[in-house]
């Protein structure tokens, strides 16, 4: 996701830099390619506005290393988190960035990374600094302010992703119990009829989760969290959660499971 | 449920027996108005074909209280449980029957209850004796014959119910959650953005919820043991449990989600 943001950044005229430093030399290929350019912590520290896109469980840290440069420096540019952490995390990480003196928004990607063609992902805001960063709208982002606090991006991310990911969680779940039950062909067959929006969806979802369902594991986690520990259904998503590693080890090993959910995508798609 | 069935059954010219002992003036009324005759337990194991529809957690009872009174009698009826139990349960209710002398089919209803002007729900039967009640598609039923065992019908029931009632349970867990934190305009647009028929029916889902999630708590029990206990995916039908629970205990009292969900699906319905 954030090569490819970056190159439609760059596309528009942008100048993008990314810290380089100890990463391998197809990382680094990747980022030339992407037109991100290699820059020290000093000069990075010193740009307009920071997007920080990682992995969730790396959020933080992020936060702290740059909190910690800016805290030196004169200039305070505006930290945008876009990543998929829950609302606590994304408060903790703005007290962070506030207090080196940086400006801090909340970001939500929703969508596939930006692709030639076409205008996604949306690219939600929100939080009072928000409005410092619209310059984004007119660097190919399709940029949309939320207005809310800080954690309202955030929550928007979880919620969506809580229903759609949830969702295909759910066919995946109830697709093998289905098969092994000697039911998935009638459960294809009632759900063309009665619910033909969600046969379609499978249709297309459940082979698209395989090769990502480790990576869900941790933002299923998230969801739960996002919720909070008391909630009733931060069960679901800690269940979810279980679900996919289940998946992602199938994936990894005898692949029984996907096989079953690939074969009944397949059928969907055929009985369309 | 019965009442509507029994009702689309005289119509065809079914004579209908069930059994009133015991029951209310409003039961016997409402039994009276859907073209039921009341009936003794002899007579009753006396039919050809008895259909089985009560509340989940009654199944069993009346499948031994069926066994009882078939094993003393030379005719032996078909019995069609209808109801909302998982594939172990239906096993266990199957062996009773059998016991019996009595034939077993495994049937599930999927869709509202019947009403004029419709031809559903659909009406879906599994076991060999399932060619032995063909009779029923000609007295009204939407009949479909699953080519699977005896727990086939059951599983198609829960898994239909896991993904139907799950989606509807996500969408109240999400909505909630991002109302709370300032973020429900922003889903609901995102929603009707990128995910429209899903907006589209949560729309009508999450208030035809409401006064039924008092009920759905043993149904997403149910899919819960139809997973198995060991099962990955038994507590996300866990979590379900719990979080209609609590909305059923909300409509009882404060109501304050109920209202959150009323107001995000009105305003659903608002954008279409």
């Amino acid at each position: 996701m954030g090569s490819a943001i970056a190159a439609r950044l760059a596309e528009h005229g942008c100048k993008v830099l990314t810290s380089l430093d100890g990463r391998s030399a197809t990382t680094r290929k990747r980022a030339a390619a992407s037109g991100m350019v290699s820059a020290g912590d000093a000069e990075i520290a010193n740009a307009d506005i920071i997007l920080s896109i990682v992995p969730p469980g790396e959020a933080v840290a992020l936060a702290e290393h740059l909190a910690t440069l800016i805290n030196r420096s004169a200039k305070k540019p505006v930290i945008v988190d876009c990543n998929a952490v829950n609302v606590e995390t994304i408060r903790t990480i703005a007290d962070v960035v506030l207090s080196s003196g940086a400006h801090f928004v909340d970001a939500a990607i929703i969508g596939l990374p930006p692709k030639p063609g076409t205008t996604g992902p949306a690219f939600y805001v929100s939080g009072e600094a928000a409005a410092d960063v619209t310059v984004l709208g007119e660097l190919g982002l399709d940029l949309r302010r939320i207005d809310g606090p800080i954690g309202a991006a955030s929550a928007l991310k979880m919620s969506y992703a809580g229903i759609n990911k949830g969702l295909t969680g759910l066919g995946a779940a109830m697709v093998l119990a289905a098969v092994s039950a000697g039911a998935a062909d009638a459960l294809r067959d009632e759900l063309a009829l009665s619910a033909p929006h969600i046969h379609a969806r499978l249709g297309n979802a459940l082979p698209d989760m395989l090769p990502k369902a480790y990576r869900w594991v941790a933002e299923m986690r998230e969801i739960a969290g996002f919720l909070g520990d008391d909630h009733p259904a931060a069960l679901i998503y800690e269940g979810f959660a279980r679900l996919f590693e289940h998946i992602a080890a199938d994936v990894e090993g005898a692949g029984t499971d996907a096989a079953q959910l690939v074969a009944f995508a397949e059928s969907c798609k055929a009985k369309k």
